[in-house]
């Protein structure tokens, strides 16, 4: 497994005179062969079986796979999580070698954010909704470092997890939009066998925030196992959702929307592609999670 | 000479049900040897000397040279003239032809901009100056149109004109921000003899308003021959440049910059890499035009 930026991690005080991580990602690029199925997994770190699953499709569809760690400082605004978000690189580095990746890719701020950057990359109807409301320049920090990925990368195929069901269909629009030609590949969300939605901020709740965090998803399932009596009525399915959150969660939105565009459900009766989105915080840890309801109609 | 969206012309009524520029777009690409140095000039028609002069440059520093042309709606806001921008398509082509053009491509909006297309791509802190004060939306709709041609073409230079001063520094600025691997070649302004700079839209000027328009040449120049004679005194030198003016001319903007950043020059002296940049409307056409003085210094 090769590694580009161990020596031009952010934590280091001197960094060794290398080229440079664009550099030395643009030459590993070059000498690969032209014919071989690339696939990029983007991530923050602090790997979790979600991530796992990402690498594992990977390594089944491609010829090579790259990960990146890079916790991307744009998706962040001024008092989020940034200086908080884990960061595991050791057992990072351990798992991504277990899993056969081919190549990982440390991102820092000095080579990808350099004095003078100024360009911005947005999909405001896409993002102005759910977590975009609480979270206005989240997506455009997304779209601008998974871009310039997919520029260095030019990977054949990228993957993203479901549980990040905004971020994915964002990025499809974008790519879509402006004809890059990557393959986007949406993952199923993980969750553990609580059913809390694998996360890398999970790390950070405490025992009780965890178990206050648990109802986040029973309150996804409960509106399942309503659809899957037939219950077609927003208000019901929500209002039985509701109910089963905890009291201790700080609810942000649990909305049903059109699981194509994230557009909510208008009218009384949810019909169509269905998802059920939620975001609220344990304590100071800010969660989100989601489920499909088209399948199972 | 290879021509690709001929038969999706927006003036079709029913485009012939080919299988969508943006596919034979690839397929051309992918038919290209990957060694070959691949050269694009985009415009929007209506192809003058300065575009012939792009040209010829790509013809000089690349195997194949693609040409675009593509009147694109999103840099221009209602009431601008989308319209009334000229057209002349057959005159284009046998240009193109004459001048050793590989590929013609002619873009579309029904190709370009699909129902649902909702991304946006800026440069903010360069596009809130000079022409983006009075277009604010216009250099968003250019970055657009440009990187999604980039995307498409992959091509390894592509060649811009120094007409389009802030234009081309954006396009710099995004390529850089974003790692696209693609080589911006700035190419010099063209003059009629007289000193105008060439544009498309000059052939929408009257006569009256034609010789008006030759004061923005003569302006600059007033600077240009102020600054040989050694004069740096910013004020000194502006007004020199509005004495030159027709008063029958409105002007827009006329302002010394640091050409690196189009920055306005701060202090009473001018100093370091100064270009002038002037926009003003003769009649119902907006001109721009620019000179840069770092050279002379």
């Amino acid at each position: 497994m090769q590694i580009i930026g161990a020596d031009q991690r952010e934590s280091e005080k001197t960094p060794s005179p290398s080229a440079g991580i664009v550099t030395e990602l643009r030459k590993w690029r070059k000498s690969q062969d032209s014919d071989k199925v690339i696939g990029l997994v983007p991530t923050m770190g602090a790997l979790h079986e979600g991530h796992l699953s990402l690498i594992r499709q990977a390594r089944r569809e491609c010829d090579v796979v790259a990960l990146t760690i890079f916790v991307n400082p744009t998706q962040f605004a001024p008092g989020e999580d940034l200086d908080s978000y884990p960061r595991t690189l050791d057992t990072d580095l351990q798992l991504a070698q277990k899993e056969g990746v081919d190549l990982v890719w440390l991102g820092n701020s000095r080579d990808l954010y350099p004095t003078g950057f100024a360009t911005r990359v947005e999909v405001p109807a896409l993002s102005d909704r759910l977590c975009g409301k609480s979270r206005p320049h989240h997506f455009g920090g997304v779209c601008l470092i998974v871009l310039k990925l997919f520029q260095l990368f030019q990977p054949t195929k990228a993957f993203f997890g479901e549980k990040d069901l905004q971020q994915v269909t964002i990025i499809e629009r974008m790519v879509a939009d402006l004809h890059v030609e990557t393959e986007i590949v949406r993952c199923p969300l993980v969750r553990e066998d609580d059913g809390l939605a694998l996360s890398s901020r999970n790390v950070r709740l405490t025992p009780e925030d965890r178990q206050r965090a648990l109802s986040l998803s029973k309150a996804l399932f409960a509106i399942e196992a309503s659809w899957r009596g037939g219950e077609r009525k927003v208000q019901t399915l929500v209002e039985g959702a509701f109910e089963a959150l905890d009291p201790g969660m700080e609810l942000e939105y649990l909305e049903l929307v059109d699981r194509n565009d994230l557009s909510p459900i208008e009218g009384e009766e949810a019909t169509g592609d269905v998802a059920v989105c939620v975001a609220a915080r344990a304590g100071d840890v800010r969660l989100i999670d989601n489920i499909t309801l088209e399948f199972l109609s």
